[in-house]
C-alpha cells in the first residue's frame, strides 16, 4: 500500500502527489493531487462571484453529494471564461484522475488557479494528470502547498491536533493567495484535510461559518475572484464516532478548524502582493457588527490609507475619510482612532500625536488601527496590508 | 476700478488674487480669491461623504440663499476633522475677506483642500487674506488654477464663449484634483464663473445635472472626499435677460456648461496621480443605464485592471472578473470586449487577439474599453486612468 513520504503531522489515510505540467511555464511544480484512502465527507465554500471558473461550476454540482475522495489543482491557468470548452476540459480532467485512481468520476474535484481567459493546455496536461496517481505517497502536503502557489511567496500549511474522546485526531489547511491587497479579485484556494469522522450536514455548516469568520474577514463579503473554493475532506480514519454538533468534541473540533482558517487568512494577507506590513482593523463602538464590518472593510480598502501605512505616515485624516463615505451611520465628533497604543484622533480631530504615532508605524511590520466610533457596542475586525510600488510591479507584468 | 490683468476670455466683472500664505510650506502661492464686482447668482454641488469639511458645511449654509460675491480658496490644508475651530477658522476667513472687500459675509464662500486633520495655520492665513482684496485684478485666472492644485502636475482651465441672442457670454471654469486613480477620496474644487444672468433656481438644476454627468462620471456615486466642492458664479454682467429653462438660449449655455465640466473631468482624470494612460470605459447593451454605469465602475476602479492597462497587458479576463462581481445581473457567455477596435471576448471567451491588443495597448495614451453585455439597451461611459508605481509614491510621501 502506498504511503505518505513524510506522515508527521498529517492526518491518517491522505497520500499527495506532484508534477510539472509546464501550464504557464516549464522549471516548477504546477499540478498536485490530494487523495484520500477511503471515500471521504466533503464540503466546501465557492466564489460569490457571477462569473465561476469551469472547475467551479463543476464542483458545486459534484458537492451537493457530500462525499468525495481526490482533488486535482493546477496552478497557472484558472480555466475561467473558457467557455464551453473550459467545462470540457474540468471535466475531462477529473475523467483521467478518476479512472486511474479507479474511482467514481464524482467523487474527483478540479480546482485551477493562474490566468483568466486562457484555454488549458490539455495537451500538456493530459500526460501528467494520468501519470499522478501512481505516484501518490511519494510527495508530500508541504509540495501540495508550493503546487499550487502563484504570485504566493511562501507556502501556506497550519496544522492543529485535536483530541476527540481517546483518540488524536488531525486537522491540516493548506491555502494559496496573495493578491489581497485587492481582495475582491484575489483567488484563493484552501483546502482542509482531517481523518476526523465528522457527519456531513455538521461538515458543512462547519466550514461555512469557520470561512465566514476567516477569509471573508480579509475580503468584502460578496465580492471574490472567478475561481474562489475552500473545500474540506473528512475521512475518518481516527475512528471516532461521527461528529454532530450535539457531539461533545465537537466544540473542540471546531475551534481548531476556526483557528486553522483564520492563520491562513493571516498568512495570506501577510503575503499580500508587495505588502511590507500587515494591518489588523478593529472597529468598536458600533451600533451593529454589519456596520462595523462595513466601517472597518472602507478603511481596509482605501488605497490612500494603504500607501500612508506604507510610507509611516500616520495620516489619521485619510482614515476619518474612508469612514465617512463607507456608508454607515456615525458623528465624526465622537469618533476616536488609535495607531497601535497611540491615541491620534480625539472627538473626530487631531491629538497631535502623529510623529510618535509615525514612528510607531515604522517600528512595527504588524500595525494595529483601532477605531472606537463611541456609537454603540458592536465591533468587528479586518486584517489588510499596505500598498506598495511592489504590488503594481507585481500586477502590471503578471502575465509576462 | 481695478482690471484684471488679463481680461483675455475672461467673464465681465470677474477679478482675482493670489498669495502666499505658507500654508503646508513656502515658496508657493497656496492661497486665492474670486471676486465679482457686483453680487452673482450663486449654486453648488458638494461631498456626500458623511465627514464634511469645515468650509463645506460653511458653504453648504450659505448657498441655500443662492447668493454669492466672493470665493476664498486655500490649497495645501483642507481644514477638515478640525473640529470646533475649524468652523471657527473657516468662519473667521469669510469674515477677513468681507469686511476687506466690503460685503456680506454671507456672500463670501471657503474653500479648502489639503491635508486633513491638521489646524489651519490662522496667524500666517490672516495677514494674506485682509491683503488679497487690496490686490484684485493684479492676478488672473491662471494663476487661481495654480494655486488651488494640491498632487496636480498642471492647472485646469476651460473657456467657452456662448452666443446669448445678439450678445456673446463667456464661462470659464477652473479645476483640481489629481487623485482619481482612487476617485472615492480625491478632493475635487471646480469654480466656474459667468457673465451671462441666469435665474438662480435654473442655475442650481443646471449646476447640479453638469456635476452628475462629468465629475460624477470619474468617481463613484456617493463616494466623495471630505471636500469635494463645485461652485458656479453667473454675475450677469453680460446684461441679458436672466436665463430660465424656458428660455431660447438657455439650451446653449447649458451645452456649454457642460462641455466645460466634461473638459475639466477629463482634465483631471488625465492628471490621475502616476497616470500614464487615460481610459474610457464604455459599457454597452445593459438592462438599464444603473447597471451599465456599476458594471463600467467595477472595472474602473479594478486595480487589477489597471495595473494591467499600465503594464501593456490585454488581460481581459481581469474585466471579466470585474464585471462578475460588479453585482449586476449579465450573461457570462453574452458578453464581448473591445480593446480600442480589437475585439479580444467574444461570448464570454477570448479571441486569441491579445497579442494584438497589447501593441494596442502599448501605443496609445489614451484607451478604450468596450464592453458589450448583449443584454439590454442602455450604456454609460467612466473615465478613468491606470494604476503606476508612481501612485503609490505620491501617496506614500503626500504629507513628507
Amino acid at each position: 500500500m502506498m504511503k505518505n513520504k513524510s506522515n508527521a503531522g498529517i492526518p491518517k489515510g491522505f497520500l499527495f502527489s506532484v508534477a510539472e505540467a509546464a501550464i504557464k511555464k516549464p522549471g516548477r511544480k504546477d499540478i498536485a493531487l490530494i487523495y484520500s484512502a477511503v471515500e471521504a465527507n466533503m464540503a466546501g465554500a465557492f466564489t460569490s462571484n457571477r462569473v465561476k471558473a469551469a472547475p467551479v461550476r463543476l464542483d458545486i454540482e459534484k458537492i451537493s453529494s457530500g462525499k468525495g475522495q481526490a482533488i486535482i489543482i493546477n496552478s497557472g491557468n484558472a480555466n475561467a471564461c473558457t467557455g464551453k470548452k473550459g467545462m470540457e476540459d474540468a471535466g475531462e480532467t477529473a475523467l483521467l484522475v478518476a479512472r486511474n485512481l479507479e474511482i467514481k468520476p464524482s467523487l474527483v474535484y478540479v480546482c485551477s488557479t493562474g490566468v483568466i481567459g486562457t484555454p488549458m493546455p490539455m495537451e500538456r496536461i493530459r500526460p501528467v494528470v494520468a501519470n499522478l496517481p501512481a505516484n501518490l505517497g511519494k510527495s508530500n502536503l508541504d509540495k501540495v502547498a508550493a503546487a499550487i502557489m502563484t504570485t504566493d511567496t511562501f507556502p501556506k500549511i497550519v496544522k492543529k491536533k485535536v483530541k476527540i474522546k481517546n483518540k488524536t485526531g488531525i486537522i491540516a489547511g493548506i491555502c494559496k493567495g496573495a493578491g489581497m491587497i485587492c481582495p475582491n479579485m484575489a483567488t484563493m484556494l484552501c483546502f482542509i484535510i482531517t481523518d476526523i469522522a465528522v457527519n456531513k450536514a455538521t461538515l458543512n455548516r462547519a466550514i461555512r461559518d469557520s470561512v465566514k469568520k476567516s477569509f471573508n474577514r480579509i475580503t468584502i463579503d460578496g465580492d471574490m475572484s472567478t475561481n474562489d473554493t475552500t473545500l474540506i475532506m473528512a475521512n475518518g480514519m481516527l475512528g471516532n464516532h461521527e461528529l454532530k454538533e450535539s457531539s461533545a468534541s465537537y466544540k473542540t473540533f471546531k475551534k481548531a478548524l476556526d483557528e486553522i482558517t483564520c492563520e491562513l487568512a493571516m498568512l495570506v494577507v501577510k503575503d499580500g502582493e508587495g505588502a511590507t506590513k500587515l494591518i489588523e482593523i478593529e472597529v468598536k463602538g458600533a451600533a451593529s457588527e454589519k456596520a462595523a464590518e462595513k466601517a472597518a472593510f472602507a478603511v481596509a480598502n482605501s488605497s490612500l490609507v494603504k500607501t500612508a501605512i506604507y510610507g509611516n505616515d500616520a495620516n489619521w485624516g485619510r482614515i476619518m475619510a474612508a469612514l465617512g463615505y463607507s456608508g454607515i451611520d456615525f458623528f465624526e465628533n465622537k469618533a476616536a482612532i488609535q495607531l497601535g497604543s497611540i491615541r491620534v484622533t480625539e472627538r473626530g480631530t487631531g491629538t497631535g500625536k502623529d510623529i510618535e504615532a509615525s514612528k510607531y508605524l515604522k517600528n512595527n511590520k504588524e500595525i494595529k488601527i483601532l477605531i472606537n466610533l463611541n456609537s454603540g457596542k458592536a465591533s468587528a475586525k479586518v486584517l489588510t496590508c499596505d500598498l506598495s510600488e511592489e504590488y503594481v510591479r507585481v500586477n502590471a507584468d503578471y502575465r509576462t
